[in-house]
Formats: structure tokens, C-alpha cells, sequence
């Protein structure tokens, strides 16, 4: 069974918006045993727009459409969509109730242009929008399935998981598709591929299919295979994960798509033991991301953002001597900034970083990337200098990841 | 002149990679002169990848395609360019040399799956990658461009701002485009079209499209245009965007693609003040956004971020009995979390968020979603209650917009 997305806007063109909705959406089907043939986004002209249903119907079961749907006139996908299936609009009294509903949680009146919300092609299934006033459409015809859901992210996933998942499920038997993702890091993409080799052989015969997926210092590996006997399919993707584990055993550090904060989470949370972080140039980005994952608090007690000397001294207590010694990006600094951390909060571990994220700041002997970054858990301290890029944003991704690293392997070397 | 993009690897269609490439490319296209007529992500697979740039060919002048490159076997972009154009590989030794450099610079030497990398289809340019092994590759065929680029995104940007882009300049006379987005705050999407339908009839007579982009809790207008005279169309624009200012003045608060954070940071910058930060629900977040804009350490100087009791008390001084009594999702404590930053980092102005992110968490009358918000500048208090959803990303987002936007205002009240 194979899907397509096509997504609306010209804004996704010319890069005004990045594309986050076809992932989800992959993701999704995915699970539910739909591959994902070939995601497209075209612009706002309904030419293209019919082009583009007509070459996705062609290769896929399953049209989903997003983008405009909005009330204003740069959005024709509901027009186009008439034009397609050679049917009128009409107005819907059930969806009208619906807009009506939404604005009276918001305290507001229905205008005209929202009540045109509420005219659908004759011939679709609306889809109940909880989100927003465009209610999805299902379309059925010579087959094939085609859905129009909104663009705005949190009103397509609502439709998508109470509306049309349900739907594709009840109405196709669906292959199970099994997906294995192990992590692996402190090996580069091309010495474990050759690392690798004979395993990676092994899996056709199997049907796995497997991918390398390289992002800052690590590589992800994911295996996939698809079938009708899913107790069949997890064990052989079972077996070859335990034969990889055997091979790169140093190199594994997780699965799934766990992320490095969820880890470092579940790490804490068998401990019950508490961290505290100090930042400098991660900015408390490394605090968003702890404090991305549900139910942090059991383990997260908070950070320290100090982007100047003085709030170093105030509010970590680092010695003036040692800032003006060392400059601020110093193994001296950043261990005394994780030592801050353990006194201050009071927590068990703590995580200290100070660099210089650029894109200016570099000087002869700490150019732009220069990081340093200290762990710490009672009397024990690691620290470590990176030398990363020019880019500011990378910078800040590298020095997170580096360093919520660093903690991951102190608290397993404790076992 | 248009051009299309095609983005290779089961990655981004079964969701597990965001393609962010994309936008970035068309950013850069559209400055150049250059409109994207589709974005096709497709499998990695031979036949549809062949069936991809034939379609793209029909479409644009230009097909750029990224992935596929890496020196895992996975990656098949190589074989299949080959078969498309009818031509081999052959080996390149003044890539094998800048591969050999790119190893040296790592410590490292070169594997035989490296040397691979210095293969490339017969009758390509290729075209330098100052960061990975595998280059880019340039091929003209029946008047049309086709490049092949990595997907790992620093490298793609590379080739395309040094090689691709000049390439494409120089090759074609391009015409002009000029972009216009305004930002608007405080009004909705549909009361906004009605507010300016007459204004937005009125572009078309300049040949001026119109798109509206909303996001959390503001809408942005972006006006394009094209031609050969970048001095009238910048007129037209202007007039334009002059018109709109008279029509709905209170509810436009910046422009082109300034973030809030850029925003924020120019009134803080301008007024040579500084500030600190409070966070609780948001984790950091506005932290980093804020510190994600180069050159914030003239402005900013840093955020404390408590994620228990203990930690509002002992680092922000917030007292016992106000947690006890009003919780800390309360007017009462975000106001003491406020005042606490003035004094503790000795700041001009002061954020501080206290809420409840979900998905848990939520009471009967403090459910998910719950967010109080305090802005304090010398003896000023403002705070604000906000009821969000049950999304915790949505959230954090919701929540850093709105307090960075409640600074904002305060800051040019006091003007």
C-alpha cells in the first residue's frame, strides 16, 4: 500500500516555511504499514496543483493533500480540488456548527469569510477539525483515496489521528512494517560501513533493508522489513540487532528513536538522582532539550544561563582570579562552573559548557568553535576541549549533544 | 527561470528526517531570480529517481537533486545519474587529492570506501566540497542544468554558495524578485483579510501576490513581485507596504523575516540595556532563542532556570510562603520570580514564566496549559495569564513568543 503527500503553499517554495508536516505524516503511515512513495510541494496554482494529484494518483493508493485551505484567497486547494472531481461547492449546516462552536470557545462571532469555511465539494466525507475552522475532506474515486487536510501542523495531526488513520486502517489489510534504529557513536559513517560489511550482507536474505543516518557525531542505523507475519519480522530484525550488538558493541549507545536527553533521562531517573546544568555559550539550549521530555521533573532541577562574567561570579561563584586567568572559555572556568552547579542547586550531577559559539568572539588561540565542557558528580570531574565549526546554530547543537554525551558515559561508567 | 528540487532517501519519507534542505534552497533560489516549481522527495530507488529528474526536466530549467551520496551502499544517486546521462564512473584525482586533505585534517587516512568517493560520472563538473568527501556534480544536457549535491546540509550549502549559485548567475540573466513580509500581531487571519480586502485587490494592478503566513499568535503578510526593473519593483513594494501601515498601524510590529528575538534584541541594543530571564515551563527556551541571535552578550545576560520549589527559592529568592500558598503557577510567584532576576543579576528587564507544560500535571483549575507570565523593568510590573493547549512543544513555543512579545510592548510603552 503507498501513500503520497502533496503539500499547498508557495511559502514551503520559496523556504518561507520548512516542510515539518511530510515527516509527521510519514511517520505515522509508516506505522500503520503505508509506505510513503514521494512527498511533493507545489504552489498555489491550480494548474500545478491538478498536475500534481493526477502524477501521485498514478504511483499511490493514497492522495494526502495539505495547505490551502486557509479563508483567504491565496488558498484555492478546495476550488481546485471541485475542479478535479468536476463537482460544485455546497454549504454544510454540521460543519457550520462546528466554526460556530470554535468561536464561541473564543469568544467571538462567526464573519462571512469564515462561514465559507463551511462549503464543501459535494462529493468529499468532511473530516472533523477540533483544531481549527477547515474541516478535512475524504474523497474516494476509481479506487483511490484522496484527503485535504489544512497546513497549520496541529490541525492536520489532529485530523490525521482521530479521522483518516482510523479510516485507512478499517478500510485496508495493512502489511506489518518493522523498523529498528540503533545508534551508534564515536565511529564515522564510512569505517563502520566497511566495520559492518559482511552483517550488513547478511540482511538480505532476511529483507532487511538497512540505512545510515549521520548526524552530529553519531551515526543512526536503521534496519527495516515488511510482512504479513509480524511475530516473523521482529524476530529476524531481533536476531541481526543482537548479531550488530556483538560486533560494535562500544559503539552502540541506544535504539529506537530515543533521543540522547530521553537517555540521559531514564539514566537519572533509575538513580533517582537529580542534575543541574550551567551554560554558557549552549544559551540553555541543553535545558530546552532536558526539559523537552515529559516528566523531567523527577530528575531536572535547572540551569544556569550565565552569558557574562559577572552573573559567572554571582550566580555560580566562579573566582574573578579564575575568569581573568583563564578567560571564561577554560577547563579552570567550566570545572569551576560545574562545582558551582553541585554547591548552588544542591543536585548530583552537573553539566558545565563555555565556548565561544560564534560567528565573532574567536581569538588566535580559542578561534570561533572553541568549546570547553566539564561534568561533574560529586568528587569526580571530566572535562574536555572540542574544537567545532564557524556556525553559530551548529555550534550550539555539537556542544549539546558533546556534552549531554559526556554525562551519559560518566553515569554508566558509575554502574 | 525555474528550477526544482529532489531530495533522495527513505530518511525524510518515512519521517525520520526532517528536510530542511529544501527551504534553504529555495531561499537562496528566489534571491538569486530563481522561482522552485516543485520540491519532490523521493525514495532510494533507481527507477523512481530516474522517473523524478524526468519530470522535473519537463518542469524547470534547473533540477537540483540532494542525497545519496554518502560512501555507504545505501546511497545509489551516483550509478543512477550515471545511467540516466549513459556514461561510467571514472576516477578523479584532484578530488582523491581533497579527499586525502580533508583526512589529513582529521588525523585520519583514507579507507579504499572513501577512495570511492573520487569517482564521479564522466561528462560531470564536479564542484568543490570544502566540508565532506563527497563533491557536488554538474551536468548539462539539452540545455538543461542537473546538479547532484550531498544532503548533509553543511555541505550542500556550501557547494551551492560557492559553486552552484555563482555558476547560475553567471550562466543565466535572471530577473528580479522582491520579497515584502510584514509581521501582525493581535488579529486573526480571517479578520485581518477582511480588515485590508480593498488593499489586497489593489496589489494586483502591480503585479504583487500576496501570501498570508500565520503562525503562533501573529500573521505575516508577504508580498512578492518580479520583473527586470528591481527599482520599481522595490517602489511598488514600498507603496504598498506604506498603504498598509495607514490601514492597520496597531497591528504591524515588524518586518522582513525578523525573528522576535532579533526584535527584542535591537530595542534592548538601541536602549543599552540589559536583561535576565526566569524560567520555569519554558525550560530555556527563551533563552536560547534569545541567545541563538549573534551578538546577544551586548544585551543579554542570562537566565535562571528552576525547575523545582527549592530552586525558585534559592536562586531567585522567591519566598516559601508565596509557593505554598499561590503554587507556582501564580501572579504571585512569576511577579516574585521577576523581581528576583532584577536583583540577582542586576539587570534592567526582567522575564519570568511559570506554567504548566503537560502533558500532565494539569488540575481542575490549573489545567495543561496553564501559563503565567511576569515582564519587570526598575519599579514596572505587567503579568498576564494564558490558557494554552495540551501540547508541551506547543507550549514552550506559545509561552516564549508571548513573554518575549509582553517585553516588546513594555519596552516601546516606556518609549
Amino acid at each position: 500500500m503507498f501513500a503520497e503527500i502533496i503539500t499547498i503553499g508557495d511559502e514551503i517554495l520559496i523556504g518561507q516555511v520548512v516542510d515539518t508536516n511530510s515527516a509527521w505524516m510519514g511517520q505515522q503511515l509508516n506505522d500503520a504499514g503505508i509506505f510513503v512513495k514521494q512527498i511533493s510541494s507545489v504552489s498555489d496554482e491550480r494548474v500545478h496543483i491538478l498536475k500534481a494529484i493526477d502524477e501521485a494518483k498514478e504511483r499511490a493508493d493514497i492522495v494526502l493533500i495539505t495547505g490551502g485551505l486557509g479563508p483567504t484567497r491565496d488558498d484555492i486547494t478546495k476550488h481546485t480540488l471541485c475542479d478535479y472531481f468536476g463537482v460544485k461547492l455546497v454549504f454544510n449546516p454540521e460543519i457550520y456548527k462546528d466554526v460556530e462552536r470554535l468561536f464561541a470557545r473564543f469568544g467571538k462571532t462567526v464573519t462571512p469569510v469564515n462561514r465559507m469555511q463551511a462549503e464543501v465539494p459535494e462529493n468529499c466525507t468532511p473530516l472533523h477539525n477540533q483544531n481549527g475552522t477547515a474541516p478535512g475532506m475524504w474523497f474516494e474515486k476509481e479506487g483511490k483515496i484522496f484527503v485535504s487536510m489544512p497546513g497549520v501542523p496541529h490541525e492536520m495531526k489532529g485530523i490525521m489521528a482521530y479521522e483518516v488513520l482510523p479510516r485507512l486502517k478499517s478500510k485496508f489489510k495493512l502489511p506489518f512494517i518493522v523498523h529498528r534504529t540503533l545508534l551508534t557513536q564515536g565511529i564515522g559513517e564510512s569505517a563502520l560501513a566497511e566495520t559492518i560489511s559482511a552483517w550488513e550482507d547478511s540482511l538480505a536474505e532476511k529483507k532487511i533493508k538497512l540505512a545510515y543516518l549521520p548526524a552530529s557525531g553519531m551515526v543512526r542505523l536503521r534496519m527495516t522489513t515488511s510482512g504479513e507475519n509480524k511475530s516473523l519480522l521482529e524476530k529476524n530484525i531481533r536476531e541481526k540487532e543482537e548479531e550488530l550488538l556483538r560486533i560494535i558493541p562500544e559503539h552502540i549507545y541506544g535504539s529506537g528513536e530515543e533521543k540522547l536527553e530521553e537517555i540521559l533521562g531514564k539514566l537519572l531517573l533509575d538513580r533517582n538522582e537529580k542534575l543541574g546544568l550551567a551554560e554558557s555559550c549552549t544559551g540553555g539550549y541543553i535545558s530546552h532539550l532536558i526539559t523537552s521530555v515529559p516528566g523531567c521533573s523527577a530528575y531536572y532541577e535547572g540551569s544556569v544561563v550565565t552569558y557574562s562574567y559577572g552573573q559567572k561570579e554571582r550566580l555560580l561563584g566562579v573566582r574573578k582570579e579564575t575568569l581573568e586567568m583563564h578567560g571564561a572559555v577554560s577547563r579552570e572556568v567550566v570545572e569551576e562552573m560545574a562545582k558551582g552547579v553541585l554547591e548552588k542547586l544542591i543536585v548530583d550531577h552537573s553539566i558545565a559548557v563555555s565556548g565561544i559559539a560564534g560567528p565573532t568572539g574567536g581569538t588566535p588561540d580559542k578561534p570561533v568553535g572553541t568549546v570547553w565542557i566539564a561534568v561533574s558528580s560529586g568528587g569526580r570531574i571530566v572535562s574536555k576541549k572540542f574544537q567545532f565549526g564557524s556556525n553559530r546554530a551548529r555550534n550550539i547543537q555539537a556542544s549539546a549533544d558533546e556534552a549531554m554525551n559526556m554525562l551519559r558515559k560518566m553515569l554508566l561508567s558509575t554502574d
